[in-house]
């Protein structure tokens, strides 16, 4: 066989795998956005029999076949040639899958089904020792897929890995301290300000304003509608069938603008990336996380996040954009923000004060509750932490960080899906991806004076198109740090992170 | 291996397909109504793929195996036992499949691709010729096909046989043959009587409105909008992803009030049907084309197409129900039909008015739109008539049924997307619907007399409870012939279709 031959052989496979994985995305974006209610139980039927079926490809004789020729054939290309990094990509997921047995696959199946329905009971109850059991096996069965996958210094690094390869227990570790010691002090001197107005935030906005804004603000960063659509659903997210197929989704609170706003903006940034990806990698590895069995394009949970967390934070969430942006959003609600400036308006959006709840935080105190939730399932994986002390371990935490006495278990350890549907290990992803998304914006600001002239008059595209040559069109060519050592000259650091914070805040 | 355990394991292969099958339909579904316009291609790959792996699955060593131990297993059970069905539908698939080479099937797909571009084309131009050497080479792979699945007397049983089993050119000549004997005269009476004012279905009707009385239609219907949902397409269709999720499509036309109101209760009809599939059958053969690779509930093309008509027209289309429900209707559009009567409304919904086109026909053209079609492929498929001369073909029996001379290419030949999709053989199953709803309901009527009066009254759960019973909850378990003599006691029967027609436009 020929070398292209091989790799061709390899690449067909690859794409069927990706063909199945798209359409368990196809199938999953449905079940959230437009199912009817009753269609669930067969629906989940028919997303398990896909996986598998991507799976069974994957480790089929003809893939190893095609894979080992492919080796053979790329064994001269250069280190971080895209052919010799689908090879690579190839084999590290049929030997990550062989690793792990049917068995505790099922396993865990099985168990995400019941722990979901426990976890929905429990928080409707307001008793962690509904779900309690639930979470003690999800934990056990994780340890054994850790234990499955390998690990060297940490139990939790086997699971982390999945989500943002080359993180560990350890680096998060040292990351956090420096965040947390960087975070207090501008918290501190936030708290320390009188709060700005918010009243009018919480004033009645129709459904049909914010939709059409929110469709605004899309179009306005980029993306595009021609490959996309923007729907509503109950927990906001973003999902890829190709990059020709990109879709986000956004929820409406009548009673609280902000939210489809920003969750607008973030799942914009989530799309932007994945509209991006050169057109050359569709269906190949570097449009596959082979190892997750997950269409994306993006190269790590926390990359990507980096991105959305720009485009919502550095960039909607800025002083410049509601001074440009302001009478828009008036224009669809002049009742409602008639006697509200650009700056009143900025001010309310960033005023800081902190919560229970995760998904309502501010950009200050959202960092502490990740690393809360990393510490514990770092320490619940290693067995340091008791499951029955998890609600004794968070609450401290919370009290500790944010000041805050937790009230009920909905209200704390019971707020989100996450544990119920056996992710472990992908709760640091979101702040990895506001430490790269400043570390990123920082040296493209750096670098190119006239971009930040650019975005203060409105132009995004330039920024766009920064990201999209320098991050977005590689796909999963490159892991996370070899962007950022690509386009920074360094791993990732949180200095540009606290300093944006630091401006932002505590100025 | 006990029964039960070899029958279980073939029904595990078995759901396997149906899962895959399922998924397939939510893809098309998608891509008909929600799909951003850059997503069909990528799409069209993810269903070719998710297709050759249904038949990859269906042809593994393994289903053969679990194939011949539950052949063993049912051979003591009864003729119609659903078990013994199963097995013998996964057999009679599994001959199938093996008869058609790969090479076949990947020929015909890179066909379909190209010949629906040109048939655009053609159509847009109106002119044949472009579009004739697609359709040429349409008909020789479909020809070459039906030589792989084998056929006795004419090849286009082999066609028609994939869409509904049991019926070939000789039998539907003999049907066409009763038919247009008998429907020649109730035409000529309904034309020669002065036609009824119809001016108001023209007005204006908002899609709001339209969208709202055609959902409180399917639902008083019966149609289940909780394992459903009705959005709007170019194309209407119906299709199911299990019983629990059947979704039926319309289109608005705001200056044609009738094609959305109709157009609902056909695919209500549809979708009535597959929700009143036994959730026994769910994942099995008894809901599942194994032939045709489409999971779908009901027994064939025609059968199915009896419920849709049956609804739409016995029900939807009676005097009887606009007497009832056009106040409902003039809610919604006070203005535009305040100075129509029910009765007006009714006549002016059953005029009869011989046109080009066959999806605008009334109830008594629209079958020698059909068999005009269905003429045509038979000999085409025989080559007594050659592509070139179709559309003379064409014009000359459109002259002859309906006595029109027919204008351009575009309102003639080249009207259906069926040939340039490789759809051969399906145009007769619209017929066969036809004759096999009226036949039904006659029988329905004569053995329950309060029927009628349920129907009068306005209370469409009886007919349906009976059709549920006598149908629909059968699934794919009898052939639609063996469902005609259980139910109606003989096999496909034009009277009660003629004697319908006759009563309702020549009384």
């Amino acid at each position: 066989m020929t070398q292209q031959a091989s790799l061709a052989a390899l690449q067909e496979r690859v794409a069927a795998v990706n063909d199945v994985l798209n359409a368990v995305s196809v199938l999953t974006w449905d079940s959230r956005t437009m199912m009817p209610t009753d269609g669930a139980e067969t629906r989940g039927l028919q997303i398990a029999t896909l996986t598998r079926l991507a799976r069974d490809l994957l480790l089929a004789p003809e893939t190893e076949k095609a894979l080992e020729e492919a080796e053979r054939a790329t064994e001269g290309f250069g280190q971080d040639a895209a052919e010799r990094r689908m090879v690579q990509q190839t084999r590290q997921a049929v030997e990550h899958h062989k690793r792990v047995p049917v068995s505790l696959i099922q396993e865990r199946a099985a168990l995400r089904t019941v722990a979901q329905a426990a976890w929905i009971d429990a928080r409707s109850k307001s008793d962690f020792a509904v779900f309690s059991p639930y979470l003690a096996r999800t934990i056990a069965l994780s340890r054994a897929y850790a234990d499955c996958i390998g690990w060297n210094e940490h139990p939790y690094d086997a699971m982390v890995s999945i989500y943002e390869p080359g993180e560990t227990a350890a680096s998060l570790k040292e990351l956090f301290t420096t965040l947390r010691a960087g975070l207090q002090p501008i918290l501190d001197a936030a708290r320390a300000r009188p709060q700005p107005r918010s009243d009018f935030l919480f004033r009645d906005f129709p459904e049909e304003g914010q939709r059409a804004f929110g469709l605004s603000l899309a179009e306005r960063l980029g993306y595009d509608f021609r490959r996309g659509r923007l729907d509503t659903t109950v927990h906001p997210f973003e999902v890829s069938f190709t990059r020709n197929d990109v879709r986000i989704t956004t929820r409406y609170n009548r009673n609280y603008l902000p939210a489809s706003i920003f969750g607008t903006a973030h799942e914009t940034g989530h799309g932007l990336y994945e509209q991006g990806v050169d057109a050359a990698h569709t269906r190949t590895t570097l449009a596959t996380d082979l190892v997750g069995l997950y269409a994306v394009g993006g190269t790590s949970f926390g990359a990507h996040e980096s991105q959305s967390r720009l485009w919502e934070n550095h960039i909607v969430r800025s002083q410049t954009f509601w001074q440009r942006h302001f009478s828009d959003l008036r224009k669809h609600f002049p009742d409602q923000l008639g006697d509200v400036s650009a700056d009143e308006f900025y001010r309310a959006v960033t005023r800081v004060e902190p919560g229970f709840i995760r998904v309502e935080a501010d950009e200050l105190t959202y960092d502490f509750h990740i690393m809360l939730r990393a510490d514990i399932e770092c320490a619940l994986m290693d067995g340091s932490l008791a499951v029955d002390y998890l609600p004794e371990a968070w609450n401290a935490a919370i009290r500790r960080d944010l000041d805050l006495v937790v009230p009920d278990d909905a209200r704390g350890v019971l707020q989100d899906v996450h544990w119920s549907t056996g992710y472990i290990g992908s709760f640091p992803t979101y702040t990895i991806g506001n430490v790269m998304g400043a570390q990123v914006m920082d040296t493209l600001c750096g670098r190119n004076p006239s971009l930040g002239d650019a975005i203060t008059a409105g132009h995004y595209g330039i920024l766009a198109d920064e990201l999209r040559t320098r991050i977005w069109q590689h796909g999963r060519r490159f892991t996370r740090d070899e962007l950022l050592e690509r386009e920074t000259g360094r791993p990732l650091d949180p200095g540009p992170y606290l300093h944006y914070l630091r401006s932002k805040y505590a100025a």
